[in-house]
């Protein structure tokens, strides 16, 4: 694979600087460009903004001078970390021109000519583009993937279809890294727990229905499924932990949900993506794992924990899973999506 | 009401000490006896135990000399407090010799002729007592109250009977006072939730069903309700939180659910037993409460707080209720079942 | 003492908030009006902004209609709980129109003619007052409280002024209501801490100088004693822990050091103020403690908690305090401050 | 370097653990043998405690058959992990079968022939070894390193030596993990601090002394400056935060020691051993750093951070360090220790 540069709208909030860390040694992906606001357009990103992850911003990108939002001189293939609430043209004006958009933003996720992948779950969605270059006019594109709470859900869920799903409900216990910076006040968080999260109950029932579903004719048919989440804050940094019953048609015993889980290997495996981890899904059986401090940052933060698959009483399976919010939920879920993309060609 | 001279087995551990709290100062009951290990009996309280909670050992209290956990001198009317490793024999004991036992073990809490009483939920079921004491042949008695987590849950489901619950799915999150101390590891539960605690989903399961059900011809019958429990330990220190789904056969709106939980009042509220709360259940409109740390000690510790009702893709209804795990769901409990007990003469 | 009325500038802010929450039921001050920003004239206390502290909103609070951040209407006390960045002038401008301002803000702590006071160390201060009037031409008056670490190191030092404090080390480990709403990020603070306060060193040094110091001839002569501040936020919600070395001329032993602290009582006792405590200082001899969980919000907050008075290899003596950080060093400060200048008749 | 057979004393519990991880892939020592209390010994470490730390047990180590503590069959060169209640007789049992024992249990620290090291700090007090041969009669040796919260005062102090050190007064913030497992109640510091640590402050400061002093003739001439150690634990999982203040006989300017720490090298740098960290004090000019959560773990946890060197208006110099206990503190500052010995041809 030749080296592809690539750029990141949203280049300086903490998501983009997620991505930044994400891209640092990529074998197949470049950074070469950073969008932002008009404020810190023609500044090096050092000076930009500071660096609100762990450790110290990256040399190489420290360099970088931050451009404009707009698709001149930006690489063919972009990220976008934008904020919704103003991501929706900016994206749309990429892909306009050329570029091919893979956003982290909710924006587009629930348009109907849109993909929302999760690459162990559904690659074949991206069946869709065609349609929509057609429908848009566009030479370029938008893909997406999914709110980080949905991608371990739904990544959990992806060995139990052949089991046929039928009912979903969630509780999430959800780290406050999830929610950006300054995001949740320590105030609200410390020693509490806030059961709410704003539209995050809706993007969970209906971002699950449409990635677990199929496409049929470049339509996508959302799993009949009925979907119902709980979703909470909890004083956690790092890690969404989703516990999750579930009505399954073949009512299989809870050892063979085990099983599934322990041997599912998707797309992603088979053509050994760079991102992709070994093993998608980790099964631990531990009783009191998986845990998010302890679990969610293992295998690059690119798996999904398992555990504690037993009966459940009102419905058939019960058991709980965590991933890491900001790389398999957010940067790490775009790039896997890229480089998904990459596999098929759509960037030759 | 005259002043009723009352005793606490397992006076030196942390869960003894809330009783102790609680107890400060109450209308009817004064506390005059301390029953422990032989290695506590003889001391002075304030010798026998470093005092675990928020302040400092209250005074009285701190003179008490500890009792063996015997009948012998200990007063008519005793609450137990004592690990689950122990109450088994020693509570028997108690009643045995003639001794009312007011316990938060759980022990004896699902045993065929022992009444788990929630009083605003069930105080019909201390209608069993006689055929304890003559089953048992005992002039004392046992009555127990639930698990911290089922008082919680069952306060919010009580004023939904008349809709015909069917099923129920909770997810709980948990303070680390409900373990004791030392109790929780803080190397476990720091930036971090457990996602298993031992015994506890199979309590909230079975306890729930039967203080929701019947009492008929001295017989309980469980209430035919499924109930699926997924229990999580959070970093909170007081107040657990119970994310709720249920299946009502009446279906009713979620504002015909909200205003029966607004409009809730039972016996303990009726009679006004001195540590009933004057709403025990208080429904919060706003969309990101009931919290714990906010919300579990309004009210003395004695309400439960409950939000959020809405309708459930899945089951029916669902919402959030909070409640304080060592007040409402352990002192407290014990202390209004004995008001309640003391209500029906049973003391006299 | 009739009952006289008072107003709070800032009153929509979460600093305002805790005025209100420690107004109600006060003896003597009847809150009447509320100023704010011209964005929440004219609205009802209730509409203008969401309940920031546990519990909810106080009726009665709820009620008043917030008024513009004018002199006008306000009664003539009116607290000052605004944001630095405003205060100053409006401060002024309510002193220039007869009003007497007792306020929390920072702004005018350090002016020469504006007394900063702690009513148990250095009540004299307020007799700058009337060269402050005429000085400025008021007919009204600005009095000051510190800071909040300030409030805890100096409260714990009075009665160590007998032994001729002549150095001062401290590192402080603050909560994070210190910082308002939102305050710190909670990505920030989640397990960690913080070594840096922005300007709180610079605050500590300089006022503990003033209020440990004297007037003289209507001048302030700061204390001689040189103090070093390290400052640092943690995880914790209320409650400021301040680690004290101090070298004293006269070399007292550390039980001196703990008697004196012990048998501390000062003005507001002697007067019997509604807000102040009974022991201004509250020493415990537990090795362990004071703690801010578990000893800040007793006493009403209004007390400061000592412990571990020993000898210090460097300095002389050693010690550890804690104060209820939004109580004692803010809201209720500037409410006893007012009780102070009542009992002096500057209201009448 | 050939490769050089190592065992753990204390090889189950967490510290032992931590060793294990440490050594996992060492480039020099290979694990082959682990002691641990009878209960254990002939169990596969796998079948003979949980694995505590995150993520799961390295598969090479848990295949290790476990041994009583007996020299027999231990290699020459064994880490001793032991709990402080059982460390002393079994260390100069082995050290006299001519065992070397690194260890980093505090039993033999302060006796007067015992190298306390910190490689980058007191390499030369090695020279005491021979001596303690002599005295004692071994073939072998006990090496010990610091307590945690020592190694980072003392790699903080080391570039200041030239300075001049005069007084040391520290105020710590300390991880739960260094209280080991279960450790710290996370009811005593939830939202909350710990102003005591038992025997913390004198083992600061006096393995200070001792670290920081010479070696003449055979013995140890301790620093003569007084160092004063504030402790606190702090609701942080790893790294020890220690405020610093310093006085400088030569009275050095800020920018001087910041210098001095920035260009600080020492002889595990030169010498290139495995574990020693390029830059073993990393300077931070960030105003807000170091923080123990983002920063304590980089550097593979061996370099201790540094910032906000400033004036200090009591004694000269103020500053923050920030050091990972369980790595720089513990296992890592044993196993560097052993680095230098095996530099130095000690196990030859």
């Amino acid at each position: 694979m030749r080296s592809i540069e690539v750029g990141i709208l949203g280049g300086t909030g903490v998501v983009g600087q997620q991505f930044i860390r994400f891209l640092q040694g990529h074998p197949w992906f470049k950074l070469t460009w950073l969008g932002a606001s008009d404020r810190s357009a023609g500044k090096k990103l050092r000076d930009a903004t500071p660096w609100r992850l762990d450790g110290e911003m990256p040399l190489s990108a420290a360099e970088i001078v931050v451009s404009e939002s707009k698709p001149r001189n930006a690489p063919r293939l972009v990220f976008s970390a934008m904020d919704a609430s103003i991501a929706t043209e900016i994206e749309r004006e990429f892909a306009q021109a050329g570029h091919c958009v893979v956003s982290n933003s909710r924006n587009h996720r629930m348009e109907p000519d849109v993909p929302l992948i999760v690459p162990e779950v559904n690659p074949s969605h991206l069946s869709v583009i065609p349609l929509q270059q057609k429908n848009r006019g566009w030479k370029g594109m938008i893909v997406t993937n999914p709110n980080c709470s949905t991608v371990t859900l739904t990544m959990a869920l992806a060995p139990l279809a052949g089991f046929g799903i039928q009912r979903i409900i969630v509780a999430t216990m959800q780290a406050v890294s999830g929610a950006g910076y300054p995001g949740v006040a320590s105030m609200d968080i410390l020693a509490n727990v806030l059961p709410f999260i704003g539209s995050e109950e809706e993007k969970m029932q209906q971002e699950t229905q449409k990635i677990l579903g199929s496409v049929d004719g470049g339509q996508f048919r959302p799993l009949h499924a009925r979907v119902s989440a709980h979703c909470h804050r909890v004083a956690v940094v790092d890690g969404h932990t989703v516990a999750t019953s579930v009505e399954l048609s073949s009512k299989p015993r809870p050892s063979d949900v085990q099983a599934a889980i322990e041997t599912f290997r998707a797309v992603p495996q088979d053509r050994k993506l760079p991102s992709a981890p070994p093993h998608p899904l980790v099964y631990m059986p531990q009783q009191d794992r998986p845990q998010p401090r302890r679990d969610a940052a293992r295998e690059n933060g690119m798996s999904v924990f398992v555990g504690r698959v037993r009966e459940c009483p009102v419905l058939d399976i019960k058991f709980v899973a965590c991933g890491h919010n900001t790389i398999r939920g957010a940067a790490g879920a775009a790039v896997l999506n890229a480089e998904l993309m990459a596999s098929e060609g759509l960037f030759d």
